[in-house]
């Protein structure tokens, strides 16, 4: 097997997967994608990821790695020596985990609210979306990267999600750079980066996924 | 401020504040440990800790690291670099991250239903930690340790719960010995070791606290 055999197991609207696609790019590894299916997941992804059988999973020389920002460390580790997405501050490190962490357990779940149900429970939802935005707004602070001059470890981890913004925006009736304009600032500074512009798609094309996901699931 | 000046707020009982205590008593740095209450957080946890506002957090020279997997990986980079927690090949430390992962997001929540609920609840609780040990004695086969030859960063992840598996067996009349008798194997080759040993409370102790816990509930 080649040095660099290198698989992603993919499903293009997630966010967890697009963090994996930017790290990769960062990188100029090149790899396999593929895509799949969440109504007939692949024996290959049963396989690679017994334990959640979810994607996105990392194949490389046949060893598997799961859960996105593990992967993003992964590839930190093996290919991104010189320009590493983690700081090499041990405190820095930490701080950046952190934030990476506090991503994982707020974006997706208070995002799904604003765009999946209505009434009381979706305002709910679009308070505590913008809460938990402003707060990493904060933590941006007015530096142009959350890596401060570079872009880092827990821009990979927040960028992907803005490209479900028009979606919850949308749904939700809600401006997202009205309550947040530094935050929008900085993902339009990420996404002029070709390594983030080629990792995520358009807006429309997501909004289109979500608008189908709701009829199918009869929200 | 001294150059290691070392502070631990923590709650005794805490499962995530003993990893932090053994990865500390691993590297030998001296520190000083403070009890918070949780009826009466103090201002100290409250500014270091504001995301989350729980335990454990390690304040370095003035400097607070939250979330004790974090912390732990911290220490490991600060301190530990001849006996490195986490193993030294990106591979392996990407397999240690996702079991710590997995630990986070199971082992607390499922083994809170063992001791806190009754009926079909509690019952569906105990199977589905028993599955959730067994997968971890798979994890582990026949190793001494889950970080192979040499006590490692999912050793730490876990053995702190092995304090609560006395609490957990008696309200959930069970026997963890029966049902994983590997894992429990596991368990008393840890606590031998010293880091581990004046790291734990005694599982008598902790089912006092958990007695009393569930009186002031109501449980």
């Amino acid at each position: 097997m080649a040095e660099n055999n290198v698989v992603l197991l993919d499903f293009w609207p997630s966010s967890y997967g697009m963090r994996v696609k930017i790290a990769l790019a960062e990188t100029g590894v090149s790899y396999e994608c593929k895509q799949e299916d969440f109504q007939a997941k692949s024996s290959l992804l049963l396989e690679m990821n017994p334990v959640h059988k979810m994607i996105p999973v990392l194949i490389h020389n046949g060893k598997s790695i799961s859960e996105s920002l593990n992967i993003v460390e992964y590839i930190d580790e093996v290919w991104n020596h010189k320009h590493s997405l983690l700081p090499s501050d041990p405190y820095k490190r930490s701080q950046a985990r952190f934030w990476g962490d506090f991503i994982d357990k707020n974006v997706y779940s208070i995002g799904k609210r604003v765009w999946t149900v209505k009434g009381e429970e979706q305002e709910l939802g679009k308070k505590q979306f913008i809460e938990c935005l402003k707060k990493l707004e904060e933590v941006l602070g007015d530096n142009p990267y959350f890596g401060g001059e570079n872009f880092g470890y827990v821009d990979v981890a927040l960028i992907p999600f803005t490209s479900w913004f028009y979606t919850y925006e949308t749904f939700g009736n809600l401006s997202i750079e009205a309550e947040c304009p530094k935050l929008v600032g900085w993902a339009k500074r990420c996404i002029e980066k070709e390594s983030v512009a080629k990792s995520l798609p358009h807006p429309h094309k997501i909004y289109e996924f979500a608008l189908e996901y709701k009829q199918r699931h009869g929200f």
